[in-house]
């Protein structure tokens, strides 16, 4: 592969389904079933599962479990569950729970941030500073997230420097690792590598993660992109679990199963287990009443009806 | 866009839709159907629509009014509509009916072929040698298509050397270019590479064009890996028209308008209007009842609906 040889020999992924996922799926899930998907997750061989969130139940009734689910996890040695906790309410609940690293939201658009969480990007970070220093304190991980960092649903277009604004004080606030999200899926394989490469001009490669929707069919490509720069963690979700809420009946969250298909035949390592996940998706795809929103999960689940007809 | 810098400036597509799309619906679709579709193709863009196939009805029910496509259509100057004419029968039936450029197919895999057409590669190559030379003397323009080039449902993995030894056979014996397929898409970017590398030691890779099914997810990510080494050509159907014959359910050819956003998105002109485009995918698959395949279509439409709303 004389071409693409300056891949990543392994890629981590952090796989959002639990949260990201079915926060943004119409189908409430039981608890029961949100900690069976974990479990099923850890069996695959993910190492980093995005558990639940803790915000206010009003806005988001989909987490409103969210104690109840770190309870009834069983922790597997090596595997983290972080968690989402936008402000200290949120940190004290997680610690509460259990929770060993959590993950805060900024915007690299004005527009998102101002009608997403009713403040600007600036305000929205020093709100962000007493719950990353509060978290440190508590010896928890944080994991710092950037939407729209490709493009936003009200102003299109997101400047590269926005994005790696916002990157960098998050990492400077304390953020171990940066999750870089394509909230919206418009972004295209160049102005992903412009993007990464603003944003690692302010912070190591090696702490960028790509968490690329792929409402417009492009994630794969993407990711490509910057698994070719060095980029080594990808965001992804099990059965492409979550919609995309800016443009509803499209998709969101790459599939998981898609990009551990791609990066096995890249020869990327990634300690994951591709039947297992992809079994996994069908399940939860069964519980949520849906199809699986991943093209490969359809495709072997085909070929085994196929072959066994 | 520093990384991609060697992506041609000019991508052609060749739309496959009305032949290769709909042969592979289970919906039948009336002549006046498939010729307004290739109409508004024509209308978005497009300059190479492949129209139809001289084939047996009793194999290809679908194609069994090729000769009234033909003759319904109103073609445009600059723009070509090559027709499937696998054999000597087809060919003089197609002249009959006015194309000007035919396609035969041959087979990177042996068992595919044999189980596919009943011969062996050489077998299949020795009958199309006299249909390439009769369409030459027609002065006749022929496409040779090459299936199986990325893995093969009886056998698995194919060896790119394979591919690159059909493909110059069908080069040498006078076709103009050269369509790869990955008929059952599952192949993975640095595996095109691969192949494109062998291949491309014969045939000039101006010659050489990608056929790749998205059928696990894989086709654009595939598709930017060779645009990386020059290839310039793209076979693919308006709203991922055709299923995937080897696994009931699963998808098959990558949607154009899915190609057309990620090159739009990469600087690279193809002379497509695609929102004339996606609203013909729209079209067409309300017409066989069922969603686009394409996810930029959906969530084109999805958006007008939601900013409508």
């Amino acid at each position: 592969m004389p071409r693409l040889s300056s891949l990543p020999a392994r890629v981590k992924i952090v796989e959002v389904g639990p949260r990201d996922g079915l926060q943004n799926e119409k189908a409430m899930v039981a608890t029961d079933t949100k900690v069976e998907l974990i479990h099923r997750l850890c069996d695959a061989g993910l190492s980093v599962i995005e558990a639940t969130a803790f915000v206010s139940p009003k806005w988001v009734p989909q987490m409103a479990d969210a104690s109840d689910v770190m309870a009834c996890i069983s922790r597997k040695p090596g595997v983290t569950y972080p968690v989402l906790a936008p402000n200290l309410k949120g940190l004290e609940s997680a610690i509460e729970a259990g929770a060993t690293e959590v993950a805060v939201f900024g915007a690299a658009s004005e527009s998102f941030s101002q009608k997403n969480i009713n403040c600007s990007i600036a305000e929205s970070l020093d709100r962000f500073r007493p719950v990353v220093a509060a978290a440190r304190d508590a010896n928890i991980a944080v994991r710092g997230y950037v939407s729209c960092v490709l493009g936003c649903p009200y102003e299109g277009e997101i400047a590269p420097q926005k994005v790696a604004d916002v990157a960098k004080a998050l990492f400077d606030m304390g953020a171990y690792e940066i999750s870089l999200g394509d909230t919206i899926g418009t972004g295209t394989p160049g102005k992903a590598q412009a993007m990464i490469d603003a944003t690692a001009k302010h912070v190591d490669i090696e702490k960028l993660a790509a968490h690329f929707h792929d409402t417009y069919g492009q994630a794969l490509a993407n990711l490509l992109a910057v698994l070719q720069m060095g980029v080594a963690t990808i965001d992804s979700s099990v059965a492409g679990l979550g919609g995309c809420p800016y443009a509803k009946g499209a998709s969101g969250n790459v599939a998981t199963e898609d990009v551990v298909y791609m990066l096995n035949g890249l020869g990327i390592e990634t300690g994951i287990d591709l039947e297992k996940l992809a079994e996994t998706g069908s399940w939860i795809a069964g519980k949520i009443g849906r199809q699986s929103g991943s093209k490969a999960n359809l495709a072997l689940a085909a070929k085994r009806d196929t072959v066994g007809a």
